[in-house]
């Protein structure tokens, strides 16, 4: 029984990934809100476009899942996507590789601490989190941007 | 062992309220970090004040955790403070509050299937997801505003 205790989680990796996943789906559809000249080149208040937002989200979530499984951390060896078809077809791309990674952590990797990039110290789990929570953050600011533009966002909700 | 790997969790419940809470230190930042003023009244794109926003998160927060406790759903008593001082001090009762109730959810409840408030069908872990997630949307959002004011938001990676 004390075992079990000590091991109890809320959340078991299958259900991060598909957590995960949900939110990216939503992503996706946000990015696809935006006419194309507009996703390169607007934003408020001096901050990063959309595509640009998209594309280090793109450059956090293969990697850290590569990171995280091996202890290896390298950079995206991706080219930045210049259009909007190119975008989503590397986030198309990537979802599959998120879906062939992902359940290859193992286990202890999700608490064992590391340096992400060789830069920031945390557990597996914890720079897991910190890529969907960024996602989820700049994703906000997208809203924004289309809202500021007169366009509907794609419901926060939905399909998740 | 089965048994052990069926309960495998990449995060623990006190793992869960400290990253919660770290994420709840920076929205309170955040709203400190607007004037009185513009903490009320300003938004844009036709969206709400970041004040309507930082209510939302505290009609979530406490209410959630009581009712995936419990599974008794009441909306909160709290009155809609009208200052920013009114809105920090609820912030900072709720901070107490969530300390001292989230332990006390049974470890089961998190996996239970539920309906939140009498609405919205999903496991307790699913529905404390949502207002954390809720949170960091919204409040990127609030960064927006704040860069749009032309002020620095708090850092996104500090202290959390």
């Amino acid at each position: 029984m004390t075992t079990e205790t000590a091991v109890f989680g809320v959340l078991t990796p299958e259900e991060l990934l598909k957590y995960w996943q949900g939110h990216r789906r939503l992503t996706r559809r946000t990015i696809d809100a935006f006419p194309e000249e507009k996703l390169f080149n607007f934003s408020v208040g001096g901050m990063r476009p959309f595509s640009e937002l998209a594309w280090e989200f793109l450059l956090m979530a293969t990697p850290i899942v590569d990171g995280v499984a091996s202890g290896n951390w390298a950079e995206s060896a991706a080219k930045k996507p210049t259009t909007k078809a190119g975008l989503l077809a590397l986030w198309d791309e990537q979802t599959k590789e998120l879906d062939a990674k992902f359940p290859k952590i193992p286990a202890q990797r999700f608490s064992e601490l590391d340096k992400a990039f060789g830069q920031w110290p945390a557990t597996g789990i914890a720079t897991i989190q910190y890529a969907i929570d960024n996602e989820i953050h700049h994703r906000g600011q997208g809203f924004v941007y289309l809202r500021a533009l007169g366009l509907e966002p794609p419901k926060f909700w939905e399909d998740r």
